[in-house]
């Protein structure tokens, strides 16, 4: 089999983790596969830049801030390259560029163009472990370097195993798999044996923290099978793989929680036409990825609010943003609420099971949770809550729909 | 004028030093020049990141420890890419690669074969500070990181002024220029105003660490004129520069101290001609590089010991070959002495002035210091001694020589 190898920041923090990386590569190989290994930065360390750079300039250029926090992958490739010659295998690291990772010049978040892993190929076929630099890529033909934006190292890891058409893309991190909900919210979450890339992919981008959502919907788009699971441990971890009919039987396999977000909302806006198409395309000029939309047209009908959510770090471009519509438009105030919490249910079995919006709704009722904002699409439903309440909120749904196994 | 600036490792060592460097940078700029910055790693960073590498491997692979090093220099060229940027002035970064420094693939002391500058010149013309990450290069057509070895980042700032062909070339460090000895040893060593590229350059491989030797040859070579100046006052700093007449006038300029050698000794190989010649060509084929030789013929005429010095750092590598030469040749022994130090004075006057070594050797001999190896050249007198005896060697030569002042 050929298997891609990705490891997470915790799994490389520190020489000894690194060890244990290499020793895991090693075995993997010597049980007769061929293995990519894929390094995010250690633990702490891109955190660590990010707090250097915003010490010098607290709006720091963007492609600069990809040159400094692509450093951290490089270090954790070499040293664990290293790890594995010091095991008697042959590897070599490779970087973005050298993977030959192209990607669009939006700093910070860059999108794949393309991959050609040539030199990886050529690795492979001599025999080494190419142990590759995650989060990264270059543009062309500028070839300056970019980052793909939190847990791109995961991303790095499907592109490539795409690119390979390995067997199989291993995502190594500090937890075992991917569970029902939180286990440090839920005492009874179980983790799952299995689940579909479309449940991931609402489980990623919902803030379920084990995998990077565009990571999933790479790995569904090229049919990669993913196995989320332990660096610390053997345990068997959790398959993400296409659809299958027993899936279905599940109502509701999970119950995430995203707290990475703002609610902006723009007060009194003249309801016309054309009004909202023109503020989310300024927004999405702006690199920010909108997540939910509600608008609420007022009783006299002739004005409206329109609320979204935008990722936390990208609050005060929103609310310029928003700002700056608002004052064109006409409206009256922009409006921003951080204490959010973003709280959904997810299962392929709601494709054909009928009423898990109500019992939802019904359920955080029962506990005079309010909601302010709701989204569905065919397989989860969201709610945005007060943050304090999620929590609750989690345990209560969690319990609701039964995920608490036996 | 078009200026390069190069900071070392102490001027960029944390973010309030990075600050400073963008301050003196952007009054250069605001003064009407046209500058150019070159970075080291911060203090430090490159001896921590060598002893992660050790941790992990004794024995590191050389391409992974040029990847994991030439990270150093890349992170202090984001930040202070981004400190310039505070201040109001726009400035771009570049890696090794993005200036176009292509070197050959001998790793970890890579030599530059070729710059082009391309991306830096289009910068200047268009207003920026570049910011160029020292220190480092890539290889062709393998497109794999280098670094030029310690001090390399001189080289980069010395190889960029001549491909633009600057009007200055400013090296930063911690002290304020090239003195007549090492101050912390010589209380009367005083700061030269001016020295010649040919003194620095012995000064420079002596072990006077103010300027990478390399550099000071590729800054002869393309006559750029260097000043060494302190980035932490505004302390004139010692211009290096082409010899003139007044310089000869001085005999002696200064007094080295170099304790980074080991002699490795060849005992009783039979004397025959070319065994020299191979040994060495043996050496140099590894990539090591050898300072002072000796070779003594026994009393009989017929056995030889062939002695010469290895950068500390090259021991392992240079007893391993003198041991298979050794053998090969039917020689005795091996033998290695890491307790000595090289002293050296250094003078364009010396080519007028006669007498200079006979007052060196008996100036050592009146102290009773025993002479291991001599080395001359037109502008210098080398002796290797007892490390022991090196801080005496250096302050009674200072003090023969009259290089106190007044």
């Amino acid at each position: 089999m050929l298997i891609v190898q990705k490891y997470g920041g915790t799994s490389v923090a520190g020489t000894q983790r690194i060890k244990a990386v290499a020793a895991r590569a090693v075995r993997c190989r010597r049980e007769g596969n061929d293995v990519v290994v894929v390094v995010s930065a250690m633990a702490g360390e891109t955190d660590r830049l990010i707090g250097e750079a915003m010490k010098i300039n607290e709006s720091p250029v963007e492609r600069e801030l990809d040159l400094l926090l692509s450093s951290g992958e490089r270090i954790s490739a070499a040293l664990t390259s290293m790890a594995i010659h010091a095991l008697g295998e042959k590897s070599i690291s490779f970087t973005g560029r050298q993977v030959g990772i192209v990607t669009d010049s939006v700093h910070t978040k860059a999108k794949i163009e393309k991959i050609s892993a040539e030199r990886v190929k050529e690795a492979i076929a001599e025999g080494f472990i190419p142990v590759i630099a995650g989060f990264q890529g270059i543009t062309e033909p500028a070839s300056d370097v970019t980052t793909l934006g939190r847990g791109g190292s995961d991303l790095t890891a499907v592109a490539v195993a795409a690119a390979l058409k390995a067997d199989l893309c291993e995502i190594y991190t500090d937890v075992e798999g991917v569970y029902t909900a939180d286990p440090n919210v839920v005492k009874t979450a179980r983790k799952l044996d299995k689940i579909s890339y479309d449940e991931m992919l609402e489980l990623a981008s919902l803030g379920a923290k084990v995998l990077q959502a565009r990571s999933v919907e790479f790995a569904k788009k090229y049919s990669v099978p993913l196995v989320v699971r332990s660096s610390f441990n053997d345990a068997p971890g959790t398959l993400v793989v296409k659809e299958d009919s027993a899936m279905e039987e599940v109502v509701v396999s999970g119950v995430a929680c995203d707290k990475n977000q703002t609610k902006i909302t723009i007060q009194g806006v003249p309801d016309k036409p054309g009004i909202a198409a023109k503020l989310f395309k300024t927004v999405a000029d702006n690199s920010v990825v909108v997540d939910m939309i509600v608008q609420n047209v007022s009783p006299d009908g002739k004005t409206a609010d329109i609320s979204f959510t935008v990722p936390k770090a990208d609050t005060k471009r929103g609310v310029e943003i928003a700002r700056s519509i608002a004052f064109e438009l006409g409206a009256k105030n922009v409006a921003t609420n951080e204490n959010i919490a973003k709280v959904s249910v997810v299962g392929v079995g709601m494709r054909t099971h009928s009423g898990v919006a109500a019992r939802m709704f019904e359920t955080l009722s029962n506990h005079n949770i309010n909601i302010l904002m709701i989204s569905t699409s065919e397989i989860k439903i969201s709610c945005v809550i007060d943050m304090k309440y999620s929590e609750l909120a989690v345990r209560e749904l969690h319990e609701v729909f039964g995920l608490g196994g036996v």
